[in-house]
């Protein structure tokens, strides 16, 4: 995204159940003028994050309306005494959140429209396409904005060939053992810390977040399902050669009632030499779908491993543990050397506690081999 | 489909590679009045096919072209002194063979047109859709028929709720060591002999060539991967308190490089209570990705049963082994012998044995308990 001062929708779900919200605000370019989030407006967003999650995003007003954060940025500059307001308008208005289903609430139809009425461009993930609602296309075209569905998979898409395995690159795959766990803020914290150590890393982002974070990727879980392993594919070979390590954005779980064929697609499209095991502190069912229970950790290193060996042999080398849950930071050491124990690998919380130990895995494990 | 008497294209693949042609001659309700293949024109079907697989398909013309079609069908009628030509007109061409990729091959296009021109419908169940490609619709409006896309999923799938389990029938899925292995053929005699014994027992068919022989169904392979596992629940629930015993067609295998999501998105959408694990004699590499080994039959055991039983407890049952490359009976016997060892279960290659002891099983470990 070319935008510079965003609105980010999220409505009834800041912060947790916003994390296309959260993983934008923390890695993304974009300055964010306004949260909007109707049941918790007047607050501020600082007011709602983890002192981890506080050192890495940045406060901002959650306002109940799109008008309202216009108001709101007004306030921010006259008080600021900046003049300029012409060089601060809020350019886009980002939707955050993404419920199950990828669909469009209708309550958020009015901050849209007015998103739009305000000369703003209007960015979404959602599987309903905004470009495909009758309303917004219009509207759009009368004031001259871009509506960007960054769900819409290019055309093109094809059947994997297996040849992932053939790039320069070493390949990383993150697996999960739900949704949410923290698969893309694990493949943006090891990039940047395997960058910090002199590594040619990149991400190879396959959801919305991470591709409205990083400007380009395939929303692999809107691909046709005969071409997964193929969206996957392309993207590793148009990536592989340009640099030493890629790590693959993983999605969902292989247990998952629900998402588990995207999970597979991306595993063997990737054909990675190594497994990072994404899991959040506490998860017990699979998040929307409570009486599915998680199997115990081993299973998991079973099933990825199993799974993978026939397409690439890759190990499960390291774990991501996403402890914003535990209150503080010995009990979330002791989650984390719990799962450790269960890895018989190094873990770490990357956002609590950096994901230096899972960098330092791979490249004992991956890239010195 | 509603149409009587057929002409397939299958052309230079005949009938090894012709799979979706095999299907619906063998199971399908429609004459075939002739087979184009311009590689064997002149010949006849029965020229090409192994005993046991000329006892359940019917013979027919092989011709060059669709033109060549129209001229066999009208010699047959007229040694057989029947008048009646307008009873027994071709009414559709359908494309029987599916390349890699679902392309659409430009060498098949003037025998498409020649059909449109003779007021023929047009079925395909490829990736590329008949109806976008702009000569072919502009060309069937004209001469009032119909392109007949069978990969085109309906509008409104979503994704999986994890409900399929809560059906009163028993589900069997069939899971294959590979792609083109046969399990749509396992699934259509499971079907049919569990019917001989009276059981009230339905397929649910995944792919193009299972969704014209029973005239429905949800093209999985071509569905958003985020929607794979809720289109199987989708017909699941629909058919699943109408019979006793639901057979789940399953497509591509578990370590595919392409195929996988589409594999395990039927697995977990179907929450199946039993597997049929299907196998083809003597394969030993991935079916167009010859660098990609068979890994062996227990551990397919292990990776079906492992990975299904987080959403669905289900044990490999019975196998399916498909033995049309053998040549004689006792060879294939002991093909049938060898996969019954490795799975500890009954075997059959239900075209050549039938499919009774699969049935049995079904029986034994499923509909009693």
């Amino acid at each position: 995204m070319d935008h510079q001062r965003i609105a980010i929708l999220a409505h009834e779900k800041f912060p947790d159940r916003a994390k296309t919200a959260l993983g934008v605000m923390r890695y993304g370019d974009q300055e964010v003028a306004a949260v909007l989030d109707r049941e918790t407006a007047g607050t501020r967003v600082h007011d709602h994050l983890v002192e981890s999650d506080a050192a890495t995003i940045d406060d901002a007003p959650i306002t109940a309306s799109f008008a309202e954060a216009l108001e709101a940025k007004a306030e921010t500059e006259a008080g600021a005494g900046d003049g300029g307001a012409d060089d601060h308008d809020i350019d886009a208005l980002l939707v955050g959140i993404a419920p199950i289903g990828g669909g469009l609430d209708d309550s958020w139809r009015a901050d849209i429209r007015a998103a739009i009425e305000a000369g703003c461009d209007v960015v979404a993930g959602l599987h309903y396409f905004l470009n495909e609602d009758e309303e917004f296309a219009t509207l759009a075209a009368e004031h001259g904005v871009e509506l960007i569905d960054v769900r819409d998979p290019h055309e093109g898409l094809g059947v994997a060939e297996g040849r992932a395995g053939d790039v320069d690159a070493d390949v990383i795959c993150t697996v999960g053992t739900d949704c949410s766990v923290g698969k893309m803020t694990a493949t943006m914290e090891i990039v940047a810390a395997a960058r910090d150590r002199g590594i040619d890393a990149a991400a190879i982002p396959t959801g919305q977040t991470g591709i409205l974070i990083e400007g380009w990727g395939n929303p692999i879980d809107r691909v046709i399902s005969d071409f997964t392993a193929g969206a996957v594919e392309e993207m590793i070979l148009e990536k592989g050669d340009e640099h030493d390590l890629l790590v693959v954005e993983g999605q969902g779980s292989i247990v998952h009632p629900a998402y588990s064929a995207v999970t597979c697609g991306i595993l063997h499209g990737s054909m990675p030499d190594a497994l990072v095991l994404c899991h959040a502190a506490g998860r017990e069912a699979i998040h929307g779908y409570e009486s599915f229970e998680l199997p115990p950790i081993p299973e998991y290193v079973d099933l990825y491993e199993g799974l993978s060996a026939p397409v690439a042999d890759a190990d499960v080398i390291a774990g991501a543990l996403n402890t914003k849950d535990v209150a503080d930071d010995a009990t979330a050491r002791s989650a984390v050397d719990e799962l450790a124990a269960d890895l018989a690998a190094p873990v770490s919380d990357p956002v609590r506690f950096g994901a230096g130990p899972i960098v330092e895995a791979i490249e004992a494990e991956v890239l010195e081999e």
